[in-house]
């Protein structure tokens, strides 16, 4: 006999394959092919791993991962909404809420609450693991969009003070990836790709 | 000053971004579309944190996770193996063994001894943690090849016997999914899909 609670994870496990599907604006290191949801999440997941020291506080790294790997889950629904969208409201829950309470409520009862409140307190962004989890979301593409020579801040005309303050929440997770990213940012100024 | 470290740790994390041009022969969930090393690997640690309880022995996920996160970052150098291929020896570890040592060699030593010594401990397939992320690479495929009428066993003109001894793997991880995934298969084959 396979029990109700299994059918129920095989039956998330094939809903979540749509995220394969979702396209984001951002493209892959030196490529003009966007990345979709799956890979950008599993990039965050392997960036947590190699970049773990840099935390500004001690974390639950299996949290993080967990954060980092479902966080887009409810785009399935809600679609991907680009960081530079001026006309969207980024404190989009109520749609994205609605979202995962429908994908990860397909798992059984307990397993599903655990995966909403992994959510919620990644979307939060209060706690030491989600602060990190945000650090790694808003370092890949910055990684990428210099790679690409200015890519979805050249392609939409993103000025460097909205660049820096997006990117400024770096710095909540870890203060040494900030540095880091702080002199990308003023390299691609000096380059004349991101204009000041 | 930004440490040498990090900047190896960033060279590594740019440098696995070319698992996502690595075409499995699998296709996605009813689709015909194939799945790439960085979508199965993000699949792969997504199925291991829902079916995690269906272990037969204890396991760190965390573990776990990294296993299956990192096990195909070798096909950046060696190519993807495909499971059925009758004329390529499985146990290529030599190829693979060179890329490891050169992708996971680009990170600071200990790191990259320590991504070194997970990626073996995956492929030995002997740790509990090991045989449970197996179970999960097989359990994939299994589940999109059905989904698929047959996919790639269809395409390739795999056998029942061939099909059930590769996915037997599962037990020695898991006897519940193994269950399951027996129910699975003998499902095909009534349908007439696959081949007794």
């Amino acid at each position: 006999m396979i029990s109700d609670d299994l059918l129920k994870q095989i039956e998330f496990i094939k809903e979540i394959d749509k995220i394969k599907y979702i396209k984001r604006r951002t493209k892959l290191f030196n490529s003009d092919q966007n990345e979709n949801d799956a890979e950008h999440s599993w990039h965050l997941a392997m960036m947590a791993i190699v970049l773990s020291e840099y935390s500004n506080e001690n974390i639950d790294l299996l949290k993080v991962i967990k954060m980092v790997l479902i966080h887009d889950i409810v785009e399935i629904d809600a679609g991907d909404t680009f960081i530079y969208d001026q006309n969207k409201n980024h404190e989009n829950t109520e749609e994205e809420l609605k979202s995962a309470k429908r994908i990860f409520g397909i798992l059984p009862e307990k397993q599903a609450a655990e995966f909403i409140e992994i959510w919620i307190e990644f979307e939060e962004g209060v706690s030491n693991e989600a602060k990190f989890a945000k650090s790694m979301d808003r370092l890949e593409p910055l990684l990428q969009n210099t790679s690409n020579n200015g890519g979805t801040w050249k392609e939409f005309g993103v000025k460097y003070e909205t660049v820096y303050n997006k990117k400024k929440v770096i710095e909540n997770g870890s203060t040494e990836l900030w540095n880091y990213a702080e002199k990308l940012i003023d390299d691609i100024v000096k380059k004349g790709i991101l204009e000041k």
